[in-house]
């Protein structure tokens, strides 16, 4: 099972203290070898750090470790490789373009008999179901909605899909135009909501304490969501399988159920 | 005036030698400070490192000079900015997929009175004429090919689109899809081709000599197509003003006249 990171703010953060933790999940306290990647917005634009290697040895991991990145918006992805090969093109997040926005995707699980008519418009590049999937998402979109919708609307037709495309296996995901974070949750994903008061973290993954109060201003929010809780010392809110949820400035904004709660690796956890 | 850099080769070959003098250019032996990046393809995936920072400042430029990412076709571009702000958006090169592989886009110039008219199939995210150039490239060869067409049929299509948005102004560019690299010299574009017997090069912008004999086997072949010549002990070629290249396993491929020269700029070279 792969392992996702998702931060939503409401204003710009680096990342670099939650990613620590999560790299070493790529081949040292985790087996995810089989590459990574990194999403970062800054405004409109879109920054895709990719890298077939593992996080623990990849030099792009290093970079993106001390290279403070502000972003509202950020999706990561260690890959432990089911269906596609270990190329480059089979690294998540993967990033296209619909409405004049960049929209960025990354997928946690494994599908089965899953063959959905796309019309053409976004195909996959690389062979995994999770490009696959995530074009279907963006075709569907796009035939549904000429113009962009309001955010009630996109969030109805992704609960819509997660259900669709649930129904062939596991699919938690983190897909983000830039404005909102969606998190989808089959089997396992937690999420924390970081504000004043601003306390200690102290990573699960690695021996490494921050104090937040010395990174934010009292009105800063984050939210940080994971395949498994990052720190040991916070209280993060296991989402409950079958959920779709929408973060916007750092908060929860909208959640539905789904249906499509997935029984794999549900015991895979923290 | 932007700076660009293509590379196209028959065997996977890392780019940081030209890259190295490249970088000099986006702020320390040339004024272009406003942001820089570079795609790198590997397989049908690609890498786009990209950066608003000037590139001699850029801890994502020495990461990519350090790091040899080897690659069949590379695309980089150093920022002057004309129309559109200096934003990460603004940045190329340009990343879209059509027909299920990755277009890589990035240009030199500046474009007049331009208001293509768009389906919506693919947008500009940011506001520059060369994203719009790109969108408007893309937009059209879809609607004309609902299969990926033959690379001949492929070539005259692109240069009556270099000739068509060349009309407007300075249309300069480099495009990929993997396979094979287009350039398009509107005013100022040279390339040079290396293979067997190779020989020592030294940079024009840095004083950095490389034996290219140590790196190579006999049958390789590079192409590397530079705004202008980066090195001064080799014989770079000139492409003409109004002349669409195609470069495919290191070498020219084929070349038409696109009538879309331009007389901006042409003495800003060497």
């Amino acid at each position: 099972m792969c392992q996702l990171l998702g931060m939503n703010c409401n204003v710009p953060t680096d990342i670099c203290f939650s990613f620590t933790g999560f790299q070493a999940r790529g081949g040292l306290t985790d087996h995810h070898r089989d590459g990574w990647g990194i999403a970062f917005f800054e405004g409109r634009g879109a920054r895709v750090f990719l890298d077939p290697m593992p996080s623990v040895e990849s030099p792009v991991a290093e970079l993106v470790r001390h290279y403070p990145i502000r972003s509202l918006n950020v999706i990561a992805h260690i890959r432990k490789a089911t269906l596609g090969e270990v190329r480059l093109e089979n690294t998540h997040p993967f990033q296209r373009e619909l409405w004049g926005r960049y929209w960025i995707f990354a997928h946690n699980g494994h599908l089965r008999d899953y063959a959905p008519r796309l019309s053409g418009r976004f195909l996959p590049v690389g062979d995994t179901d999770s490009e696959l999937a995530f074009c279907h998402v963006l075709d569907t979109l796009a035939q549904r909605f000429p113009e962009p919708p309001a955010p009630a609307e996109l969030f109805e037709a992704l609960r819509e899909l997660a259900a669709e495309i649930g129904a062939h296996g596991t699919f938690n995901f983190l897909l983000s135009n830039g404005e909102r974070l969606f998190a989808h949750c089959a089997s396992l994903l937690s999420y924390i909501v970081r504000a004043a008061p601003f306390a200690h973290a102290h990573l699960a993954d690695q021996d490494v304490t921050v104090d937040f109060n010395d990174l934010t201003t009292p009105d800063d929010r984050v939210a940080v969501i994971a395949t498994t809780p990052l720190t040991d010392n916070e209280q993060w809110e296991r989402i409950p399988p079958g959920t779709l949820l929408a973060f916007h400035l750092g908060m929860p904004e909208a959640h539905a159920q789904t249906g499509a709660a997935s029984a794999e690796n549900v015991t895979n956890g923290a």
